[in-house]
């Protein structure tokens, strides 16, 4: 599949390589058309990765994954071209982490709404799915580097675009997906942040991951 | 221990059963001195149970659960008297779930503070612990009912009340407690509620609880 990845940083890049690395093609785009670490990614990921502008990996992917930082994610979706994105499939990866007032970051949007609701508010015809954003990037390509049972969380409006996600997120080696419902769900998996930043905290760098322990 | 349990609802109830049942004294109390709910708690858990108002309840106490609604927890606490409470160890369970707007409930303090928060700034010589407010209280007290391993978030300022309180966890039988730090990491546990709601929504009425899965 032609894939877009929107943002350069660790997220974006973990995301492209995996995908590439599982036969796909990969489009890295950001605000520049070649910004020097889409540029350096592409290098080292062979024939099937490319970069361009936000605009360039929207209109390159048949679905397009949102790694941008999540309090710039609408200003690049809007750079992109909502011509480019109409009736995709877009996977919101974002957090909407405000670091402006010192450490630790709140979130730019909560409780009553959600950076994944804004997003698919801003683009009505783009089917905006919410993944992966409570975890590492290491976790979210490689999930066997955490013992144990653990979980990805998905919703979004669309039930056949939930479907294609989950796809992917299958072919990444996940056996545990739960389906939190629609868009508004994005809150939830959001929120969720300002607990996995104190874990963080706590284990450093040993690797780790929500699970829903249930019968 | 004498333990004093704020709040007739069903989570000072499933807590102030477990406490009776592994040999503490209980005495709930609520806005009035002869609640119904703790009335009738009281008949059917035997001679160690008993009621009285907030501030009863608080004096009673060398340890202090609040089991109230977090909306009112506040007020609860503060017709409690602070003398009642002074130096003493504040298990607060509480969650500030305002359902005023509406369902999904919001929450009516998040993101840069917490009903945790609050209360330690409101009783600054009461040592608040929050624990258990993430998850039913029928697995508060009987953690078994979920299978696999699971855990309970505490934090708090004071090292010794946690420690205290860790004690009580473990003799429920909870074997994974974490330590998440200070006082403002309620922060992190009360934002994990709107996903809860969500999953509570999805498994109904199968227990289930959080899981760090960690190596």
């Amino acid at each position: 599949m032609k894939i877009g990845i929107m943002g350069t940083g660790m997220v974006g890049a973990a995301l492209g390589t995996k995908l590439i690395q599982i036969g796909h093609e990969v489009k890295m785009g950001s605000r520049s058309a070649s910004n020097e670490k889409a540029v350096d990614w592409a290098r080292k990921n062979g024939s099937r990765a490319s970069y361009g502008t936000f605009a360039d990996a929207a209109a390159f992917g048949e679905l397009v994954f949102n790694c941008t930082a999540g309090t710039v994610s609408l200003a690049a979706l809007s750079s992109a071209g909502s011509s480019n994105l109409k009736g995709k499939v877009l996977v919101d990866v974002a957090n909407p982490l405000d670091f402006s007032k010192g450490m630790p970051p709140t979130l730019s949007v909560c409780n009553s709404d959600s950076l994944g609701e804004q997003i698919q508010r801003a683009l009505p015809k783009v089917k905006v799915v919410k993944a992966f954003n409570t975890m590492n990037c290491k976790v979210m390509v490689e999930p066997s580097i955490v013992p144990g049972e653990h979980d990805v969380f998905v919703c979004g409006n669309d039930v056949q675009a939930k479907a294609k996600v989950v796809e992917i997120i299958r072919s990444f080696g996940w056996k545990s997906i739960i389906d939190l419902g629609d868009i508004t769900a994005a809150r939830g998996t959001e929120m969720i942040l300002p607990i996995w930043l104190r874990l963080f905290g706590l284990y450093q760098n040993r690797p780790f991951n929500f699970r829903i322990a249930r019968s």
